[in-house]
């Protein structure tokens, strides 16, 4: 992208660039650069004095959390697509930058190509965000889609995520929602100007989804997608989840589908917005990257880095038992007389009201039956399905998982 | 906005501000500040040496133009929602404040609350764009959408935006494609670096769809949405157009209803990315003039405004007659022999291609009928249509539209 377009961004920079140096791990691999360009020997970039910014796409902690920060010390603006390293040591980071003047920008760190750090930090940065909710990992997305679409069962779409390379052999960071969690987590930090810790995220994968889920949901009006979900609770709190949650077919992101990603924002004053497109790959992440160092530049030749808005850590989580949503649950039965009226009994005693239902007969005098409730609080719903479990009417809780009634 | 979210804006900028001056037309006029704050004597602004920022909120050409000068010379940071002055004069302004280290920030110009001019100027900057397309304008976009879902006619759903406040007692700006013109014509200039001139923009608007037309689309599986669409076309030309088009219902601005907006962007590097939200109305627009506010107070505090990207003139702009897409038409007909042999053998012999037809009987021996053509050169359909015409076999040529015939 620095080649193909190079004219272009030199004039956007107003000033021109050279790539000085390129880490990598192994010098034999052939490349298209001049090889003197390379090294292996991370530390020399980030000391060379007469390098002005780094770019960061090493991922994960070690080691790129202190090369970043050497980096930063040694006076380098830093642009990084580093998810993990943002969400844990974003705050810290990005003050030590601005206290020296310095960029640290990171809208790589994600929706790969689709701009969202910026836009929630600027353009957005003047309303009090009610709630955010992102598709942000596209590999489970891929995954649901192929189940929606093509009613296969969870192993085979992963098998087949993993045949085009947008599955890793170990999925664990993406199917189990870590990904996702470190971007919300990101966004939620951004937007409510505290790091939010990454063990005051709750988080589930997408496991557990079948493709009977996939068909109930269906049926009812509903997609299932893995979304990372944030809105304020009490004064200064935040309720920060990772989970499968049915959506209505109307709403926007249930019509981003594939290895797309995308975020929906509602803000007091902007309404919502949604920003969508392909949020993975080498050509977005560049897209991101670039346009940060673009920005760097401009700084640079302008005389005002160092202007992001640094944010405190310790921002307080609210647990997952506080929120109040809808439900969607499937259980097996066995068919026999006062089965729907005892479960309707165990909800009513609970305060958890019904909205829809779905039933079907199984073989051998057992039956299916899912609800949607209404909104509910999830330890009410908890409890509920705690004494209906502890009844003799319900032979197996098959799932449960979050609904998202309305769009706004 | 400035006062409800007085609290996390001031932490944003990092440091507070005062509303010192408000400009009005009407001084009598009860209003929730207090009345010293308010003149109708708006030169005294721009010429007040305490003021840093102004916001302009005026709109149109005069008295706005001549005051954000005033602004700029008098060393003010300006921002303005004004489409008609960016269009129309934005290179020099935008140069004239980086020439004098200021911002001149122009977000909700275009696109009310979503964030487009600033992320087209930066997240997306490195990136080539390929093509662009829009529905920016909501007044026109709720009357197609009425007129979509509930059949009505243009003149009665024009009526009901303006029963709704949506279209103003004089439309022309809107429903004859201006305000769209201008919107586009702002966003071809940031991505393709210099001022598209007005009257380089092939300009149309909705008046002439008809419920039919609406009807025939959704049959054939498309919508009928203004959009203003950017392309570039030769070596430094683009061509620039706002014109009805049938767009197929899978693509994401399909979905793209009532008075909401959208920017769908195709780069050479990010692919396609789309923006969506509340494209007008008070709110939305205070949430885009905040956020360039904020932008400005930050640029102040780290000592760096004036990092705008500057823009010459003299975009070169490319004729409709150049465009290659595909078309609806409809006509009518006397029904006899050999019509649709005669009719086929006309665009047969210019080169368009028939992709899809649909059609019935009317009253009194008289036919319907509607074609989709594959892609074929503006001027080719053109030709065709007029040679149709000089036969005797078509009694109206009802309508035709451009068709975008895929996603990207």
């Amino acid at each position: 992208m620095l080649q193909d377009n190079k004219t272009e961004i030199t004039r956007k920079i107003g000033c021109g660039y050279e790539v000085v140096r390129i880490g990598v791990r192994d010098l034999a691999k052939p490349r298209s650069l001049p090889s003197e360009v390379f090294t292996n020997e991370l530390e020399t970039i980030v000391n060379d004095p007469t390098i002005d910014v780094v770019l960061e796409l090493i991922g994960g902690i070690d080691p790129a959390g202190a090369l970043v920060e050497k980096a930063i010390l040694n006076g380098k603006h830093v642009v990084t697509a580093n998810k993990e390293l943002i969400a844990k040591h974003g705050s810290r980071l990005v003050e030590l930058a601005k206290s020296k003047g310095l960029d640290l920008h990171y809208e790589a760190a994600v929706g790969g190509g689709i701009p969202l750090v910026q836009p929630l930090k600027h353009q957005l940065a003047g309303n009090d965000v009610l709630k955010m909710m992102g598709i942000l990992n596209g590999t489970t997305n891929y995954i649901l889609t192929k189940m929606q679409v093509e009613g296969s069962e969870f192993a085979s779409a992963l098998a087949e995520a993993q045949g085009k390379g947008y599955a890793e052999a170990d999925p664990t960071n993406d199917v189990d929602g870590f990904d996702t969690a470190y971007k919300i987590s990101i966004l939620a930090s951004i937007a409510f100007g505290k790091q939010v810790p990454m063990d005051g995220v709750h988080r589930e994968g997408i496991r557990s989804i079948t493709k009977t889920d996939m068909q109930y949901a269906d049926l009812l009006g509903y997609c299932i997608k893995l979304l990372g979900v944030v809105q304020p609770t009490e004064a200064g709190k935040v309720l920060v989840r990772v989970h499968p949650t049915l959506l209505p077919k109307a709403h926007p992101l249930a019509s981003v589908n594939g290895v797309y990603n995308a975020l929906w924002v509602h803000g007091d004053f902007v309404g919502d917005v949604m920003f969508s497109g392909r949020g993975a790959g080498s050509e977005p992440t560049a897209s991101a990257v670039i346009g940060d160092l673009i920005d760097v530049g401009r700084n640079i030749m302008a005389g005002g880095g160092g202007s992001a808005i640094p944010y405190g850590t310790g921002m307080q989580t609210s647990s997952i038992d506080e929120l109040t949503t809808a439900y969607y649950l499937r259980i097996q039965v066995t068919d026999k007389p006062k089965v729907l009226g005892v479960i309707a009994t165990v909800f009513g005693d609970h305060g958890v009201s019904l909205a829809a239902m779905e039933m079907k007969t199984l073989d051998q005098g057992r039956g299916e039956i899912v609800f949607l409730t209404h909104p509910c609080r999830e330890r009410s719903f908890c409890e509920s399905l705690k004494e209906l479990s502890a009844t003799n009417t319900i032979e197996t809780v098959c799932n449960w998982f979050r609904v998202e009634s309305a769009v706004a």
